[in-house]
């Protein structure tokens, strides 16, 4: 059963199901995946002349307004990857879970794919992740696999408390991660975490003093561009709020981009990533996190950044020379809209939001809000990061969605 | 039979061909037309979180990928205009030869429409708008009906020669135009542009030294914003690039951008309105033209503008407060991409191009290239109009498009 809308069109317009070829001159780009990322890359690839072809959940998904045709299916279902494969000329993905078998499976039916199946798959898995960053000199929390209960009482013995038990896969916003305080907390945790399934590490606990975050779009020959170091605000474990410039010494926002674009060529990595770190009380840094994607830190870029982390990623994964990643402004801080409850995603309070000066509302088209999820965001640009924060926070609190 | 893209997503996805209710909403605009200048409102009214409804000729048109759903059809069919007003909340256009009838056909449906009907009708004939531009102060050239070659000859022996021949509807890019070097052009150029039917007008040929163009949002409420004056250079009639501030002094550009307010408010404007203005070599100026719509001289604000003219015509139909036009660099050009030849729309040279470093390329997505045609633009911001104009003409002499 055909799920393409252009097909769909075509077929409801002249009843018939294909389509000429001739309109599959552009360069055409698909995306495993059709959340905001996806929207947003879909955009700057539309801008740059691009079919954009999206493997969708459900036809109300954030890209599938914004994409040139959509593939309705799940993202492991090899037949789907294929048939989204099938249309376009290169394929990229907007989250790491894929699972990083089906893409090279992909890859093997000679699919051009970037990130690489290989890279996806050092990355989904965080232990993995981090032993290869590890390996490349890359700082990092200490971590350890532990394959037991025993284990777990064991590293905290030696790390100290409290320390973190992730999973290895499939952990975000905070979801996956259990702190520890002493060893009377391994149990519930393992439990709640799926210990018995051997998907675990530990971490030790990281006093940090600020969360920071930066893009790297590395090419296909290996050169990268980085974009300005930013600060990160979590609540409840999701991102809040992105600040840039973060406020750091020039010596050092050079140490946190030579170190994420190391981190990123460690694992492979052609496209846009983002890369978090902890910045320790004593200067020193340690990577957090990397995902091989655009990423929420980086939304600030679409107007702050002279090529935005969207259009970078499209033009890496082309093979196209990459752009400028110099600021615009000053400063910009990007604050997200998370829901606060479970309903319709109709906007509401966007006429006050916009009487604010100098912001850009992004709203990413759902058609529900649920608790925590990320609805959209609101970026300002400013002379200084006070003026640009005030903006963005108000026109944030100006923003919510209808309540049932 | 339905044609709207969702529905026969739906369709073909699950044999239903209606959608919930509860996907409707977000605020949704309706476009009439679906070129590229509804391609770039569609993608910045998405940003806003609103659904787009396009009315295209065919589901190839540039705005099509871009909207959320497209009817297909033709823009004076009153069932078609019907037909996209029934799904939105408000009801725009991306040019302005829509029969203003058919407009006012859909008013007295109730169909909320800016700008309005009788707004498109002032302008869309161009001897009415002069009219009503010269009853508000606003200074055209110097202009009169002719109704037959009798009075062209005389309007030409009284106003002097070189006299320009115009159709009063659908002219657009030099066609419709005839310029008259003596009564002895008269009868090839009334037989061109069918005189007969009774649809010309002249005006004075205006020696101006210098075109410039400002685009003007104006609210629901009369106010209004203004961009920036632009100087534009055509090529054979045609947009070649605009660049922008216009080498006009601070006294001068102020009275640009009021002359251009007062055109807009004359014919009653809502939304981003194209104001092409003659410098003369006295220093005054002449309103050449009038478009109640985004402006091909108005795209150099996605960029370098706090809000684009797009986003801003957004907010102007939905009734929501306006954004700055403030700059965000010191200068920008706009380069068009225009096809050399006929043939397939796929773009060349789009590598070259993105190595120029800090250049926007836009491409519209065309699948067919035509002598003249829009295919494109790009922009670049600078420090000067030198700096700008130098890479965004290198930008544009890279990209070509596909010989057959």
């Amino acid at each position: 059963m055909p799920t393409l809308c252009q097909a769909a069109r075509a077929a409801s317009d002249t009843h018939h199901g294909s389509r000429p070829a001739a309109t599959h001159h552009a360069p055409r780009l698909g995306i495993i995946g059709a959340g905001q990322l996806a929207r947003m890359t879909a955009i700057a690839a539309a801008q740059l002349g691009c079919e954009v072809v999206v493997l969708a959940a459900h036809q109300d998904e954030p890209a599938c307004a914004l994409a040139t045709r959509c593939v309705i299916g799940d993202r492991d279902d090899a037949a789907k990857l294929a048939q989204l494969a099938a249309q376009v000329d290169v394929v990229t993905l907007e989250n790491e879970f894929v699972d990083a078998r089906s893409l090279a499976a992909l890859e093997r039916q000679g699919v051009l794919l970037f990130p690489s199946a290989e890279c996806v798959g050092e990355v989904q898995d965080k232990f993995v992740q981090k032993s290869v960053l590890a390996a490349h000199g890359v700082a990092t929390p200490t971590f350890r696999a532990v394959n037991s209960e025993a284990e777990v009482a064991q590293a905290g013995a030696e790390l100290g408390w409290p320390l973190v038990l992730k999973a290895r896969r499939n952990g975000y916003d905070g979801k996956g991660n259990a702190t520890l305080h002493s060893a009377a907390d391994i149990g519930a945790a393992w439990f709640k975490l799926g210990g018995a399934d051997g998907e675990l590490y530990v971490e030790q606990w990281c006093p940090f003093v600020a969360e920071v975050a930066v893009i790297v779009t590395r090419d296909r020959h290996g050169a990268s561009v980085v974009y300005p170091v930013t600060e990160t605000v979590q609540r409840d474990h999701v991102c809040h709020r992105v600040m840039v410039p973060a406020p750091l010494a020039p010596t050092q926002q050079a140490e946190v981009q030579a170190l994420a674009e190391r981190a990123v060529a460690a694992v492979g990595g052609v496209g846009s990533f983002g890369v978090e770190l902890f910045l320790m009380a004593d200067g020193s840094l340690k990577l957090n996190e990397l995902a091989p994607r655009v990423h929420n830190s980086g939304h600030y870029t679409i107007e702050a950044c002279a090529c935005s982390q969207f259009e970078n990623h499209v033009r890496a994964v082309f093979g196209w020379p990459l752009g400028s990643t110099a600021l615009r402004a000053p400063a910009a801080v990007m604050v997200n809209l998370l829901g606060s409850h479970a309903g319709p995603g109709r906007p509401q309070g966007l006429a006050e939001a916009l009487a604010i000066p100098d912001i850009h509302v992004h709203l990413y088209g759902k058609t529900r809000v649920a608790a925590g999820r990320k609805m959209g965001h609101v970026t300002a640009l400013g002379a200084t990061i006070d003026s640009a924060l005030e903006r963005a926070e108000s026109g944030a609190a100006a923003l919510g969605f209808a309540q049932e």
